[in-house]
């Protein structure tokens, strides 16, 4: 028997060591309670954890076999929930001094007391509603846990399997276990946090990127929308590369190209309104201020180097296969990748939509357009996801 | 003796649970060096501890009395390193079998079973370069410690101020607070990094944002710059106004005030270039329309309604103190204050800034006529802060 006990507590230090190092909060919180319902072969175990979000008390239960007699899932509790009060209202200290947990003889013994010499200032009742919330919870110990003089979690243990009490040394080291989780998960909440607030500042850059952009869009009367449907479709060609297994893209790669398309007429901003909303042909001058936009991108885009790879997908998105397109007439594969998937997905949006000066066509006649200009305006390998889309009915 | 060495190893387990609570790795590793060279009473420590972004182990010290003999700060070790070979090759595995840590008199002993029988591999060599480097950091014991098999720190401990040799105990004792340390200096590490990318995606965000304003700007031929000087004198007058005890703004009032600056005129998208760039007198439709730029930057950017606190500013920067601007007529103390520093920082470029129908005046005019209209246009606050910036020669 001794020995056991030693062994789970070596297990159980050993793993609580590792717990710095899990920075999921839900997933750390579910490992400690099954530890200890595994290890020291408890009923079932839970733990009340502060929130610092929502500033209450979250109850966390294992799911050991007999369970809490309450909904599975999260119940929360404020500071006015007796067990948080015993454990933090100064009144309450001489209560809990020298005590690192609260077991349920512990509790009948101060109800006991309270009975005799009555404090009068509803301690007895505290006790009380402690007692039966600990019944609720099928809980025979309270251990609660400090950092900086602020509770930071109370661990619930119920029975063990083989019905005997804890003893104040295995009291004690749940305490020093209950502290050390209690602290883990506080830095879990951190990590989680911190990592919510990058992901808010990175989705805030690629939404107001695509609001700003679609403004300057709105200056060319007759795109309207444009820059979200070529956006939507190269993320969807690229991903049906990946699907189809001729391209291996990662999640940087995804987002890149989700701004190069955001991106990709930004330079349409250099082009004056008299010719982008021209109706009727362009004369060469015109068509040569109109071919500069790529250009316009590059100088407008410039101080943002971290975007470095979405720029080649911006620059060269009027490249072709063949090598008859502009800036620089780059040929087959010299292409860079994100400028071949956003040449297919702008020329599809272009082929569908109406312009002053005729109708879209239907997305059948674009594909068609697509198909016949493969290895002459359209590089392969995106031309026939665009097509492989259209063939599944996901465009 | 026994009871100060219990002392300290409690003393020390303490202060090691609030470890992974500090999130600022090299605060971290200065307080452990510190605690052990003040609480186990020994002349210096070092640590050399993995760094994951350069892929290398760097020393970092205490400055302990006598110190290591290495100019203080960093040194950067990769992995031929002795030490680091020594506690990483399977090959030495045999020699560290068992041991939390080597001593120089194990590290002799090894030295001198290699010179007896010679394994020809090296070994010796690396034994007594191992043993060079103790020597020239001044360490009797050196404490690798490990994470999921990664060595991620060794310990190194000076001699002990009463010149007592580390028992196997104390050893132990320092194997398992190695650890700990090392884990929690990892975690630090992690929360770095994440904290650096968060700001880099808020750094890059408010940078973009910039960049593209300041392309719708460019179509507005004769306002270049205007955009950023309006955001730098915002920022400007903001920070006098707390300076001269005015106003009493927080980091996240100046990040939503830059915000304000740079898209105060993203409306202007809105309004055709033949209005914009007109010479000569706006007629009154035209002035309706160009009025209007407050509200179509209202609009454009209504899906952020993270922005919230910078719209105020850029749907009202048009307002008067009098009442008489527009959009809505806002009076006096009614006109955030966002929007009554940016009309103060707007105005001054516009009158110090050429336009084609007439040169811009002189910073000392623009400064009197906005003291002139203090009250009239311009809200007091922030008049009088751009008034102080003049005078200090700060603008």
């Amino acid at each position: 028997m001794k020995i056991l006990q030693v062994d789970y507590k070596k297990e159980l230090e050993t793993a609580s060591k590792g717990m710095i190092m899990i920075h999921d909060p839900k997933l750390l919180i579910k490992l400690i309670l099954r530890m200890l319902v595994s290890k020291v072969k408890i009923k079932h175990a839970g733990m009340i954890l502060y929130e610092p979000e929502q500033n209450c008390y979250v109850l966390n239960v294992s799911k050991g076999e007999r369970g809490f007699k309450i909904p599975a899932g999260f119940v929360q509790f404020d500071e006015k929930n007796s067990i948080i009060k015993f454990f933090t209202k100064k009144e309450f200290r001489p209560l809990r001094f020298n005590k690192n947990a609260i077991v349920t003889e512990d509790l009948n013994k101060l109800i006991w007391k309270e009975s005799v010499v009555t404090h009068g200032n509803g301690t007895q009742e505290l006790l009380q509603s402690m007692g039966q919330q600990m019944q609720m919870f099928n809980a025979v110990a309270c251990v609660p846990s400090y950092y900086q003089r602020k509770l930071l979690a109370v661990l619930l243990l119920g029975e063990k399997e083989d019905g005997t009490r804890f003893d104040q040394n295995e009291l004690d080291f749940f305490a020093a276990l209950a502290s050390d989780a209690a602290m883990a998960i506080r830095n879990a909440q951190l990590f989680d946090d911190l990592r919510k607030e990058s992901q808010r500042n990175r989705d805030l850059f690629l939404r107001t990127t695509m609001v700003l952009s679609s403004a300057i869009e709105a200056k060319d009367k007759y795109t309207h929308g444009h820059t979200e449907r070529v956006t939507k479709y190269a993320v969807a060609i690229a991903r049906q590369m990946v699907a189809n297994g001729s391209a291996n893209f990662d999640e940087a790669f995804f987002e890149s190209l989700y701004l190069a398309g955001t991106l990709h007429d930004i330079g349409k901003i250099g082009v004056p309104e008299g010719i982008l909303n021209k109706i009727g042909n362009l004369s060469q001058e015109e068509v040569i201020v109109m071919k500069k936009h790529p250009n316009f991108a590059m100088e407008i885009l410039q101080p943002l180097s971290e975007l470095k790879d979405s720029l080649e997908g911006i620059k060269y998105h009027h490249e072709r296969y063949d090598g008859k397109g502009y800036p620089d007439g780059l040929k087959g594969e010299e292409i860079p990748v994100r400028a071949t998937i956003i040449a297919v997905a702008d020329s599809f949006d272009a082929i569908t939509t109406d312009r002053p000066y005729r109708k879209g066509l239907s997305k059948a006649q674009a594909i068609e357009e697509i198909r016949n200009n493969i290895g002459i305006q359209f590089s392969p390998r995106p031309a026939k996801a665009m097509i492989e889309l259209f063939e599944a009915g996901k465009i």
